[in-house]
């Protein structure tokens, strides 16, 4: 929008009142031009005339009532188009590959999920086929009505420039993810940007977060690693680009060693592979170390359930491992519920750190977590009391997601879609009205 | 400025390109109005016009060439005014308490410090007596010909709408502090507002960095107190309003019981009392414990030296203690050696964990730190090195503050001229012109 280094110009005006409008279209309410107009205090007229170039460029419908004509529009309720442009999000994580094409309602509109062996296939094989499961929901996207217009990558590690770094629990290092994902994708495809998976999953949670909900808050994503995005006022705070790696906060400074060279870090405490190795799980499996292997428990439940649901496959047993913990945990199994509440201490060390560094007004908890959250949150909750300076920490501080695991994806694939929100005439200027 | 919640108008536009032409004009080498125009894409009528405005309102001086008239002023030299309005920063500290002036191009033009036990005296006395040191410095800042038009105070505690809520080191609960101070400060008086003293000085820290440095970093401020400042893009990030508090982070979890209630915080291993202790000094007198009294040494190097200084006390011995650390130091001597690496250490371990999280371009380490960086630096940057995930940290990430035990009011002074120069349109509507 209009930054503190740009001067003031009819052309930022414009850019700026867009994406005002289109920012209150998207509130909802089915407010008429009238309505938005009072609502922002701009003129009708002007108001009209932006809705006009807003709607030709098919971001905003209007429902004309059936008993009245179509000049001059008066009282037609606006909407986000939902037959319009859709954002693809593209998750690679560690045992599982999913793809969710949302659109600009922000619904969720074809989803694919693949479980994989991601961690022991190189990055261009893994990427490669990423990149034809995301072809088949562009494709089906297409089928709906829908124009994909971004593809957006989240994997677990250090990004930059649409490159992947460093993604420890995949064994990748300076992989250039957007390219290869490009590649399987195949010919017509929207541009691919790259994230950290981390990053994504703050977005959805925010993304998914009922109106009238705080715009700040510190997100926690429990996967195999550990990762947090802080959202300051709906925007998420990157740092230098590589904020949010709160699983190799030290936990305890002699401490078991970490797969980053350091010791004592929170993943070693409290990621996916030091919970189910704690409770004396197989990491892949989840079958009891030194037993007879357990049957697999039957698909997580995936919450977040969906809206205007086009396509969707059955869900992969991408939370396999962690239901068999929960399931344990459920039963009362001490070593189950030991090494939760454990975790859980680890958690609240690292997070009660956080929360006197940064006084974010809630923390969210999300990832596995979400599942785990019943025997994660009684030890959390203590460290938090006791170590959150001058009595300020409220229990209602502390949320559980509910997106749980599909938080990253979905956050992949609103990304698309909020930069035209945050921006209509960049996406106005480019592809021109859509009639 | 212009915030992205409310439309663009011509009374915005003038606010928005007065704060914009404003620094340009402090962003220095003596620019003319048509220079002006040519950095920030206005037209040279309309910088013109928003000049005079600066100018009758005494923020902006034009210092024209003696050879041409005083019609059109095409090629005058714009300044700040350096005789204009002017910020007061009042620092009430555990030993001592500072008073600064500092005039509109950040100069500081007035010094009291105060050395004072405020740990054993009550609220309202340390607040009235710090008054009483303000309003003596208010006297002289004016005749010097300055206007001081703010009041900022600067307190080790959590704040909250210019009342204290808790500051643990002075032994104060919910002092309502710019009251207290006023009554000090007598008639005519500028407003008060209160602050975090680690938040004022990361913006000290901020507004003396060299042009072209960065404006993203995070300050740590150590006194007897731990406190962190995170300045991103030259804005204070302040969470939900307590944001900052790193000297209750633990380094820990089983380790030394701190005052705040829980167990192995940072300031247990790396603030001023915990440090002597270490090293067996007496935390006031700085003696060694079970000996003899020794001398106490002369007063200490006060980093930061000042241009245009014009009234300036002898500098109380407010460092006394940490200076007789320091010369044990240089000395060899064991305990002191050894409590500084200790600091260091659980420094590291700290600051290893907030870069993870928030991957600051920069961390500065300032307070007592700064005069103690020879000692503390070295086993800091160890753990900075092991810590830090994928190897990403570099040496030349930490920097020592050039202010030292200064920077807090330093910040406190000039954060009523930077609300001057953020939005000088403000500032004009209130006091109309100064002639």
């Amino acid at each position: 929008m209009n930054g503190g280094g740009q001067p003031a110009s009819k052309q930022s005006m414009r850019r700026h009142n867009l994406a005002l409008v289109l920012r209150q279209v998207a509130a909802g309410g089915s407010a008429s031009r009238a309505a938005v107009a009072a609502r922002v205090g701009l003129t009708k007229a002007t108001v009209s005339s932006l809705v006009e170039e807003l709607r030709l460029a098919g971001l905003v419908v209007e429902h004309v009532p059936e008993n009245q004509g179509r000049v001059g529009r008066p009282g037609g309720a606006l909407a986000l188009n939902p037959q319009g442009a859709a954002g693809v999000g593209v998750e690679v994580n560690v045992d599982y590959t999913a793809v969710c094409v949302t659109d600009l309602t922000g619904a969720p509109r074809v989803r694919l999920t693949e479980r994989a062996g991601n961690r022991s296939r190189d990055a261009a094989e893994t990427l490669h086929s990423a990149g034809r499961l995301a072809a088949r929901a562009i494709t089906a996207a297409r089928r709906a009505g829908l124009s994909p217009v971004q593809v957006t990558l989240g994997v677990p590690g250090l990004v930059h420039d649409d490159k992947v770094l460093h993604a420890p629990n995949l064994d990748w290092r300076h992989v250039p993810a957007a390219d290869l994902l490009g590649r399987g994708l195949g010919r017509q495809r929207p541009p691919v940007s790259v994230d950290n998976e981390a990053n994504l999953a703050a977005i959805g949670e925010f993304q998914a977060r009922p109106a009238g909900a705080g715009a700040s808050f510190l997100y926690i994503s429990g996967e195999i690693g550990i990762g947090a995005g802080l959202m300051v006022d709906g925007t998420l705070f990157r740092g230098g680009g590589f904020a949010g790696e709160i699983g190799h906060v030290t936990v305890t400074p002699d401490g078991p060693e970490c797969g980053c060279g350091a010791r004592g870090c929170l993943e070693r405490y409290a990621g996916q592979d030091a919970l189910l190795e704690a409770a004396e799980l197989d990491t892949v499996s989840a079958t009891r170390l030194g037993s007879a292997p357990a049957p697999v428990p039957a698909a997580a439940t995936r919450p977040g359930a969906t809206r205007r649901q086009a396509v969707q496959e059955a869900p992969a047993d991408a939370g396999a491992p962690v239901e068999r913990l929960a399931a344990l945990a459920a039963d009362g199994d001490e070593a189950a519920v030991r090494a939760l509440a454990v975790a859980g201490r680890a958690l609240g060390v690292a997070l009660s750190g956080a929360v006197n560094l940064l006084d974010p007004p809630e923390v969210v908890i999300g990832g596995i977590y979400a599942r785990l959250a019943p025997w994660l949150v009684p030890s959390l909750q203590v460290q938090l009391h006791e170590r959150v300076t001058s009595g300020r920490w409220r229990s209602d501080r502390l949320q559980v997601s509910g997106l749980g695991t599909e938080a990253a994806v979905l956050g992949a694939a609103g990304a698309g879609v909020q930069a035209i929100l945050r921006d209509p005439s960049a996406y106005i200027d480019v592809t021109g009205p859509a009639v």
